[in-house]
């Protein structure tokens, strides 16, 4: 890909848009924007410059002039994301919204919040529950990604399983599109058919497609009645076999989390704490929620019957900070284990989530990985981290990961699943993409990007090359 | 819209394709193939010839011979859309998908259904329940409405309010794309961040982007405790503007529906029988769905504290059958009384519609329009429906109802809303759309039809014009 160099000229007109504050050149400063949390120094690259926006006006301007001039611009939310997505791989600009950090309404008769790219996932959840008020998504991230990066990657989280994706708690995005226009998508309606589903096309487009400027997200009354099950199993495999009887059982979980035994001892070891049954348990863990404590009676005895009747040693009421803390621990527990990690996303039809566990560790057998486990088991998506030890030569470990993948993935999409359950394609997965994925509908996603970014401008050769 | 004429070679190598008994070109035989359930003769166009598909490869094919040889290619269910979008209005053929017509997979482990395009909305309901399941799509005409065209359309219906739109209900389509290739968009899974979000794109397309050929559905387990509930309100105001008391309050409805008492009338002379309190009354029916016996009456004791404070004159709980009956017979009886109707189907924000009504109201006076109207009040969704009587002459009704038309949806924009909840916009309001669509949005669409049928092949000339 060839594009103009961020030379003087564009410097002063970027600065002429945002403001010469808001922009960054210094080779120090630009280093946290050089790499998301991607830790392989092989996915960092230096952007060409910063620039922080602080209106959907210069992030339309901004857009416009990199069209004018030609250069890549690389929209930016907290940089937690996990597929090198939000990195200047190609040169160009990082456009930061990290400035956009506002919420600006929150409904309570309506239900819903107006909020910028940039307000952090777990603060928006605050601003809500303390009205009364519920916003369904949840990240494992929540307390360091914003709303902005939620939506370009369609992030999942922990909820998914009762309350869907980011995509589903979105009525409507202001976006600045690749040819530097504003445009509002999708309306705050239950329903409408009126012309083609422009949001949920941007939505999980990870910045290729248009820059969310602004997104009106549902919001729910706050559950009030809520509580948290952990069943522990000896056997890994009885663990996750109980999970489609859970999901049929007609209890409707929030949550049904999975934690390996291994990773619970990881996990154990960063926090400095113990965790109940961990010598040689394996976790489900399950958030219900119920009209009134009878409901939620109900739901944990049914819990217990289901989980006993299929192996588990323990079901018990478990703390809900406590169980959560260690829950989203996994990946900080993962990194002081190693830098270096390959972050498996997969994802299956739930049904179809023991095939694939068995296949699992038979190849981490055969290919002798050093793996944790966390599964946001309830929708089929596991998140499987494979660790370089500090004795394995890299290359020869790569090898070994991407005999893994090649085996893995083939398995996955037999079972109907995909690469990617919520943490994107960006441009770590890229060529796994392109290899995957049915060449007709891999040409349809590149000719709407050649379509509405026909001077390839917004995060070039992120998800695909066109 | 230049095309080729579809001559006796074209004829030959579409029998090559589907079998020359799958070939219509008798006139009389494609009259119910000339028009949807628009009753006025200006939107009746006879196809060039008929073929009937029975199977996907067949579909391909026509479509790839249509690319060829340059004809238009209009995908067609049960031909009960509102919006003329199942019509050669600019020649070419029908694609009839009615002979794919089988439940080809109900699977009661994962729920889900894998059906042909061709299947009965309301025989997959059937089949579904028969084993304690349930298919949450319903739209008013499921009796006849296929769902193929549920897809296309993003059909919405009575149960929109809990369950969502069509769009909702889908895991995976089969598709064959407007070049003639198939590809399959969307997975059986909970959630996935694999590329671009397809499937949404294609689904409420109205057979530009695709010809749906195969659909994976979302099963549910089917709910035990169902109660139906009357309002019946004097004041038409007081009725609409307990919706949102109602949605607020806690209850999740399924189905908020109104009708008003003119429309009531409308369909009692239509049944030959005698609806209650609806003499002077406004009805809500309000389907609620309960964990058990005392979950149901919590909630109706509810409802009935919430609408008796908001001025009903009777709250009561409704015979299921009956109420339904009357509900759905709504268009018929509107058709009854005239044959050229001129049917909204505009949607605001639940809260809005309050605001809507009384506009609605205003302008039929001003204009002195005779309506009926019916309205998924739940989802903010209004069938407003304009009657032309048989002493007014047609050209100058019609400037009434264009001239109400620009004011109505004028308002519609400023509250948010969007000129089609559910029928979609098809040929018939083609022109509106161009009208109140954002520019730069309305480029989008364009930019995408232009890009994935590149000859303007698959129902050319609906929802927009590139």
């Amino acid at each position: 890909m060839e594009y103009t160099k961020i030379n003087a000229d564009i410097l002063a007109k970027l600065e002429a848009i945002v403001g010469a504050a808001n922009v960054l050149t210094d080779v120090e400063k630009m280093q946290p924007y050089a790499h998301d949390e991607v830790t392989d120094p092989a996915f960092h690259h230096l952007p060409e410059a910063v620039v922080f926006a602080e209106t959907t006006e210069q992030v339309a301007a901004v857009v416009a002039l990199a069209n004018a001039e030609h250069f890549p611009v690389v929209p930016r939310g907290a940089g937690t994301g996990l597929v090198c997505g939000a990195v200047t791989v190609y040169g160009g600009i990082v456009l930061s919204l990290e400035k956009m950090n506002k919420i600006l309404e929150i409904n309570e008769e309506a239900m819903y919040a107006v909020v910028e790219p940039g307000v952090r996932t777990s603060d928006l959840q605050a601003a809500v529950e303390e009205r009364g008020l519920f916003y369904a998504g949840d990240p494992c991230s929540g307390d360091s990604c914003f709303i902005g990066g939620n939506i370009a990657t369609n992030a999942g989280g922990n909820r998914a399983v009762k309350y869907g994706t980011t995509r589903h708690q979105v009525y409507e995005i202001e976006v600045v599109n690749p040819t530097g226009k504003i445009v509002t998508l999708g309306a705050r309606l239950k329903k409408q058919s009126t012309g083609y589903c422009m949001d949920q096309l941007i939505i999980g487009s990870e910045g290729t497609l248009g820059i969310i400027t602004k997104a009106t997200l549902k919001l729910l009354p706050k559950p009030e009645n809520v509580m948290d099950l952990l069943a522990v199993f000896d056997d890994p495999a009885a663990a996750i076999g109980t999970v489609n009887k859970i999901i049929k059982g007609g209890i409707t979980p929030t949550c049904v989390e999975y934690m390996d035994n291994i990773t619970l001892k990881s996990v154990e070891r960063y926090l400095g704490t113990k965790l109940q049954g961990s010598d040689t348990g394996n976790y489900l863990i399950v958030e219900v929620e119920g009209i009134n404590e009878d409901d939620l009676d109900e739901k944990a005895m049914k819990m217990d019957e289901i989980c006993s009747e299929n192996g588990a040693s323990d079901v018990l009421v478990a703390d809900h900070d406590k169980i959560w803390e260690s829950r989203k621990a996994f990946a900080e527990a993962v990194r002081a284990e190693s830098i270096i990690v390959c972050k498996e996303d997969v994802v299956v039809p739930v049904d179809r989530e023991p095939e694939l566990f068995a296949e699992i560790l038979r190849l981490a057998e055969k290919y002798q990985l050093v793996t944790r486990i966390a599964a946001h088991a309830g929708d089929g998506n596991i998140h499987l981290n494979i660790l370089k030890q500090p004795q394995e030569d890299h290359e020869e470990w790569y090898a070994r990961v991407e005999a893994n993948q090649q085996e893995l993935y083939k398995f996955i999409y037999e079972l109907g699943g995909r690469l990617s359950g919520e943490h994107g394609i960006g441009y770590k997965r890229k060529a796994l993409m392109a290899e995957f994925t049915n060449p007709d509908e891999l040409e349809m996603m590149k000719a709407i990007k050649r379509a509405l970014d026909p001077n390839n401008i917004l995060n070039p050769g992120k998800i695909l090359d066109v």
